[in-house]
């Protein structure tokens, strides 16, 4: 754990130059548009410790495969996250010696700021090079929040104690690698190279994807007022633009750069140079271009934002979760999705995990238009094919879906046995999301046009996927790997096996509700799909009533899976500190032996389902499995923090959210320099607004179940529901609601249906011993 | 499977060249003399596919490891079997062609024949070449039995339809790869190379591990009887001598090449080169070396023989079976091994698997001196202390030791988490070949010097392993991956749990019985290892008193794990033609879901330990899981061919044996292109010898209950025992038995007692419903 970042309640600062935490911070100060983004590096010339990197959204390069021993069933590749074109990068020359803050002779100040409210990156540093010369940078950079393809660099040196030859190189650079690449390829093409006096412009190609992405940056650079003209230099995959001044005394050097950024996603190559140069032409002056970028992200922040009083720390960071959350994904295109990454960093690949259904959409669901949840659902109805051909891979058979657990385009990229193959409860993650946006939307005409289709697939999957055991006289699954990674390959995972027959039994539901609806639509679905109904249906009521559940009798819980008990059961408190994290210092298979759970596994299933149990099963289940629980995925204290708040554990669920919010703020898993943890920062709004706020959507409005941390003043918050918003602050002794709806607003606070009208402010008394757990 | 080799009792015989096999006859046509081998590829050159291959025992590399997911625990490299110096590489060029049967353009004759008997491999071709010129080439080589540091190649050359230059070039060649390098290294490093006009010299170093190692080639080559003198030429890691001949009119050459080759496990690398000169200038004619390597083979072969009357393709099978496991050990090293591939390809690496222990030993205890057989087991003392950081590096503590699943030297170089940190019955096999040993020598000082050491830190690793399940009230063995690979990860294997307890117990008996035998050594040991005797024996007591066992009541059969019955009981022969074999046309979470079985599991442990089962016991769980066994790994039949023929279940019995025998000779598997199933080739003899023989050690005596498969005349074969041997001729209606031994011998015949005097030619009935399973 770190704590080298000035606490700011809206910005993330650091303000002494760390080398040793460079690429920590340059993963911090990582900035995005949802269509594009880029890490906080530095544009100049550093020699020391960095990680580049630059990323489209969607364009991902198909790594062939590299295993130890090949198992049947893996993908040929794993698709990656592409480093893409560098249109930062800049040189700057005095004399024979480059501006380099790796090699100067004395850094005499330095800030580098991510204003998260206007969502530019800042610089300032003071440096004396080693030949005397001190050299004064402030920049700025933005992805424009306004426009998609926009980006923009101000950059503005200042230069004393220096005579001489000043050469300033501003490139556009895509001749980059992915540091991750398994063959040590590269993955770019050259296609196309053009430049002028003002402008480079790079085309490249991916290879066997074939993906076209276009840069272009419009250059301009001032000495001391007066313009610089340039030389040009192409190479196959970059172009330069060569300012040479003669410098004396004093000196000013502004550089302006207007990027655009555009791929054949969206234009088609042949025009991308037109595109981008129509694009540049049309631009209003640099200032005007960050107003309407900072204006945007104040209407997005008006949105999303959490105001935390009295403790700036938590403040700071879940405005920086809610923050990198958005600029990764803002709901425009439904063939992108939220990379456990973002634009942070290249590890992993694929841009989508069961994260984006299990802790992602509900954000999205309460901060932003409809159409942004329902965009992620649409995602995977576009990868319905592709999940029949992974489950046909892996011998399933009739309409049968597996989705992945890593993707880009739908088909699996994961190769780890235990988990590609197994870790099949992900699949009723994409059922449960359809079910969670429809619950919170009331959208059901989602169902009739695409929900059915993938529930169907879902639930013929799970129907293959059971074997009947006679010894047992039920339906079992074996062989599977639950939410917790630190078991593989066990038998009637409790999560999943619950999972599997609440996915029948939605579907079965789902059938019900659009026969009723739309029968026509219906039996148009069901001729295309090949759907048997009475046949298959009853199957997956015979399935559904002979489930398999492990249960312990004597504790009175849920079993992870069957075998659990004969574990040397013990508490996660009785490991030494020499132990911890266990993934890093257990061989995998003692973790596997072990009762640790790395990752809520039966809790991530009763907070799914929470309705369906009752507080007492849920308190005994979760006292049974917490103290087991390591934590070591950053998906997993959320879930532990909210069904504390939900059991009036209070001390549990803020030691729980304070797991997640400063994650990699403070680098606690060591691992930030990768890039940051972006699903998993969804888990920390949750623990907010459904832990603390305890939010939920009951009989068709909005429930809240509140209660302030200690030491908090205040917690308040917006969140969009079917139409309306309702405005919340929860005070030390009161909590307040507001609606700006003509119609008002009804909802349940503490289970009780009350009613705001527009504009009032209604004080209710904030319960300190509560659970909104329904008994 | 292909049935291309011709059926000889003796030789294995491709008598018209099949490019398309070229790989599979090279490896069927290995040779080797126990210190180095090589694939029985052409001298000249050949354009083909062929994978060219020269091995010298010991000699490795380790190769970092390749991994698609780092597990913890991982070892480092994986330790490669290391393609080295190839001695028979010879060019022939006649104008500007080269002799090549991959471009010449008429093949005339051809057979390649590997004679058993001599370990002699022979080539007849007869060329046309494209420019006209005839070509008929007559090879011979062997590596010498006689002499382990030698080999020889006799090879000439008719040449009809030329004249022109003829340009022959000899080489010693190490300038070799490994096709399975991780990286695509080069492992060796030139160290020197020497020449003069008869003579070429290459000695080369191994990255890392720094082994030397030498080869000398002795050339000479006569044009029409007349000596030619050669130029010679030296590169990094190789030396060629060139032979110019202007050849007119019919004529013969012949090229003799004798090689020394030497490495520093056994002689210093400075003394290398002096040290083949010496040999090369004491050497016979090539005549006499051939007499002397061919009489060696009669010798041994005298000993191991086993012939079958009536069934030339089993005749031919179990020849090629003997032929390759000698040559592969001879046993004379305790640093050696044998390596599932032996010298035959380089796939799998490390030299030692559990095979060594569970299927090798019982070969080389009937058919060699004793000390062979100890040598095997001294190799593993030896290697104790990297068991025991093997084990700690697992989290282990207190000289535990876990011998690893692949080894050289001791250090665990697999890396599949399921097999790596799972297989761990494997440790059981290396006791159970010391109490396997001592049952069939009587040597039970074995114990005292080295046995009892092994013994205890085995133990001490199963005592660490269990874990007392309280749900069970048992202790019980978690997380483990039995003989049956295709089940990963799973609890309580009926075999690992009863071995582990069969180990406890033995080291507790054997302590016992050092105590008695020696107690100062014992209590020397003691203090050595620091074992706490009364506190250890007390918890292993506790533990082998209170094993769980996995049983079916219903179906009165051990199961192979906790939760086995849960499956989806089937047998094999429901499996459809595009289903097998499985582990080629399933996914590997379907194989794991599924019952089938890849090789003998529970009656591995009952085959281990029959004698503690009654036979009713052993036939049910025959009954039970011998449907469910695809035996898709080589080591599985042979067990199963065992226990058919103590069953008394003739045809399963013959049915198993058939799938062992001809493995490679007919390519059952498709794979012996890349090499022969050396250690698998030890489960053919226990077939016949255990099997149909019904061979056993009984109360410090051989028994046998023989029967003889249909359409064999008879079976004869000789066996050693405790310093004397007998002669075993099993016919259709009668046993002769025969003892050379002055003192006469004394055996059980179907659980009787039978004497027989030197020389006397005992004749007994042969029972045709026999089981030798005592009841």
């Amino acid at each position: 754990m770190k704590s080298y970042i000035d606490i700011d309640e809206w910005r993330i600062v650091e303000s002494e130059f760390k080398a040793e935490y460079n690429t920590i911070s340059e993963s911090l100060c990582s900035l995005g548009n949802g269509h594009f983004g880029q890490r906080g590096c530095f544009e100049e010339d550093y020699s020391g410790e960095t990680l580049p990197g630059n990323y489209v959204a969607g364009i991902y390069y198909p790594d062939k495969t590299r295993v130890g021993w090949w198992k049947n069933g893996y993908p040929e590749y794993f698709a990656k996250v592409l480093n893409g074109c560098d249109w930062t990068k800049l040189r700057i020359q005095l004399g024979s010696e480059f501006v380099d803050l790796h090699t100067a002779k004395e850094i005499s100040s330095f800030s580098r700021i991510l204003d998260m409210q206007e969502g530019v990156l800042y610089r300032n540093s003071t440096l004396t090079l080693n030949n005397g010369a001190i050299v004064k940078i402030r920049s700025e950079r933005f992805c424009s929040m306004h426009n998609q393809n926009l980006a923009a660099l101000n950059y503005q040196l200042g230069i004393e104690n220096f005579e001489g030859e000043l050469k300033i190189e501003l490139w556009v650079d895509n001749d980059v690698h992915n540091q991750d690449a398994n063959y040590d390829e590269q993955f770019w093409l050259a296609k196309r190279v053009h430049s002028d006096s003002n402008c480079g412009f790079v085309q490249a190609k991916t290879k066997k994807t074939g993906f076209h992405v276009s840069t272009l940056a419009h250059n301009r650079v001032t000495y001391n007022g007066e313009p610089v003209q340039a030389t040009e230099k192409q190479e196959a995959l970059k172009v330069g633009h060569i300012y040479t001044i003669n410098c004396s005394g004093n000196s000013e050097v502004t550089i302006l750069k207007k990027v655009c950024i555009v791929n054949d996603m969206n234009e088609k190559e042949e025009s991308h140079l037109d595109f981008c140069r129509e694009l540049i032409h049309s631009l209003d002056k640099y200032e005007l271009l960050k107003k309407n970028h900072i204006d945007s992200w104040k209407s997005h922040w008006n949105e999303m934002d959490i105001q935390i009083s009295g403790d700036p720390k938590a403040q700071q960071g879940i405005r920086f979760n809610i923050f990198q959350l958005f600029q990764t994904y803002t709901g425009h295109d439904h063939r992108l999705n939220i990379g456990p990454k973002g634009f942070t960093g290249e590890k992993y690949g694929g841009s989508t995990y069961w994260d984006t259904e299990a802790y992602c959409l509900p954000f999205y669901l309460g901060t932003a238009r409809p159409e942004v949840a329902r965009n992620l659902l649409i995602y995977r109805y576009h990868h319905l094919e592709k999940a029949i051909e992974n489950a046909a891979k892996l011998g399933f058979s009739d309409g049968a879906a597996l989705y992945p657990m890593v993707t880009m385009n739908g088909e699996e990229c994961h190769n780890e046995w235990e988990i590609t193959f197994e870790e099949i409860h992900r699949n009723g993650a994409i059922a449960y999301a359809i079910y969670d946006y429809i619950r919170y939307t009331g959208d059901k005409k989602y169902l009739v046009e695409y929900g059915l289709e993938v529930l169907i697939a879902i639930a013929r999957f799970w129907e293959q996927r059971v074997n009947f055991s006679k010894s047992k006289n039920k339906y079992v699954i074996l062989g599977v790997t639950g939410p917790n990674e630190y078991e593989n390959n066990v038998n009637n995972n409790w999560y999943t096996n619950y999972m599997a027959k609440w996915c029948m039994e939605y579907a079965m539901e789902s059938i019900a509700f659009v026969k009723n609806q739309d029968s026509d639509a219906l039996h148009a679905l069901f001729e295309r799909i090949n759907f048997r109904e009475s046949e298959e249906i009853l199957k997956w009521k015979d399935i559904c009533h002979k489930m398999y559940f492990p249960f312990d009798k004597k504790n009175q819980v849920f079993l992870q899976q069957d075998g659990f008990l004969d574990k040397d059961l013990s508490s996660v408190d009785t490991l030494s500190k020499k132990d911890r994290p266990i993934n890093q210092n257990w061989s995998w298979d003692r973790i596997l032996r072990s009762c640790f759970i790395k990752q809520a596994d039966v809790l991530q299933g009763l907070y799914f389902f929470e309705d369906e149990f009752s507080e007492d099963v849920i308190r005994r289940n979760f006292e049974f499995y917490e103290p087991m629980t390591v934590h070591e995925s950053s998906l997993s204290p959320c879930v532990h923090s909210i069904l504390a708040s939900s059991l009036g554990m209070k001390d549990k669920a803020y030691e729980m959210y304070l797991r997640t919010s400063r994650l990699d703020i403070d680098d606690y898993n060591n691992d930030t320099e990768d890039g940051c943890h972006i699903t998993s920062m969804a888990g920390t709004w949750l623990s907010v607004i459904k832990g603390f706020a305890g939010q939920r959507s009951r009989n068709g409005k909005l429930a809240f179940s509140p209660w302030l941390p200690d030491g908090w003043d205040s917690l308040k918050f917006n969140l969009r529901y079917r139409g309306k918003r309702i405005h919340l602050n929860i005070k030390s002794d009161a909590l307040e609601l507001k609606t700006s709806d003509a119609e008002g607003f009804e909802c349940y606070i503490y289970n009780e249906l009350v009613s705001i009208q527009e504009n009032e402010l209604k004080s209710l008394p904030l319960k300190t011993n509560m659970s909104n757990v329904e008994s």
